[in-house]
């Protein structure tokens, strides 16, 4: 942040009196300037307890790589409603919300992640704008090595061991009460690192 | 935000090509000026498995009133790194985590609580700056009237429904697995309009 978004003049970086932090400060107005974690908010869409909807990514960073429906929470909506508004945007699909299955914070690009277990609520579902492709895997179906992020790879690997509670109807499994927690500092997943390398230059 | 805090031009307010949202975008250089929601991470810090701690709030929102442990999230840091410290500052105690207890959003403020069931280690806590006084209090000694934030009340309504499973030994009580989720529509607890309501006018 080189300028004041206040008054449009330069900012110097310091430690505000009473601060622990170093802030972008602007030198004319006084304004303190906080930089803050992203949140980004996504969907475990289980269709009839055995299949989970992935999403094939148009776009840059995981191009044509899977991932779970999520992207950066928005102003003024709950976590469960950017879950739900990210899973239209990204599938066309509905779902309804059960509960928060992950939370996954990645400290050096500062982002959390915040993924729900969702009951997907019927087969209408179609890739999205930045989707190329929708599709329903079971258990032994997922493409490990073409998922997009370290965060869904996670969490893909504890989706049924979650549900487990429920299918197998095995409720004294308090192992898997709360959700999993993890935090990465790993930058990028081994399979975008492999798919860049397989990647034409031009691209 | 009225400038770019890129090269310091003016500001539009416009639905970028491709976007869903309003964003501020700059009439100069083109930078689009993201706003999300920030989040607030926090501990419930239980002691002997009888006891939560507090602290009295020295600042405002809510100044005298008690709260968890709890404040904005830093960059650079996980979640739990993030609850761990503001407990650290706040009441200068030690915890534990254990796992995430509540999420919280706040839609109309774009805030995000989630605050983090957690072991206090030892009983070395004093007040931090932001905080009059650290008290620790049973089931039924929580000050209910005097609780600064809705989404405070909220977590302590449910910490011993959460911590029932341990403190009983009843494993098999599944209705408190995963965490506890809510969305408030409200600005303020009733808590902080009672005591504005109360307070001398110069304050």
């Amino acid at each position: 942040m080189e300028y004041c978004s206040l008054c449009g003049k330069g900012t110097e970086r310091m430690i505000p009196k009473g601060d622990t932090h170093h802030r972008y400060v602007c030198s004319s107005c006084g304004k303190i300037h906080y930089s803050n974690p992203k949140i980004i908010v996504g969907s475990i869409p289980i269709w009839e307890k055995k299949k989970v909807l992935l999403c094939k990514r148009s776009i840059e960073p995981g191009f044509g790589l899977w991932t779970l429906p999520s992207g950066f929470m928005e102003n003024h909506e709950s976590a469960e409603e950017g879950a739900i508004r990210e899973t239209r945007e990204e599938a066309r699909a509905n779902i309804q919300i059960q509960n928060l299955h992950t939370i996954y914070s990645i400290p050096h690009l500062s982002q959390v992640y915040l993924l729900f277990s969702s009951i997907l609520m019927d087969s209408n579902f179609s890739p999205g704008e930045e989707t190329l492709e929708v599709k329903l895997f079971g258990k032994d179906e997922i493409p490990w090595d073409q998922i997009a992020f370290s965060s869904v790879a996670f969490s893909l690997r504890h989706i049924w061991d979650k549900n487990r509670e429920q299918i197998e109807d095995k409720p004294e499994r308090t192992v898997y009460s709360g959700c999993f927690i993890k935090s990465d500092q790993k930058e990028e997943s081994e399979s975008i690192k492999k798919a860049k390398l397989n990647r034409p230059i031009s691209s």
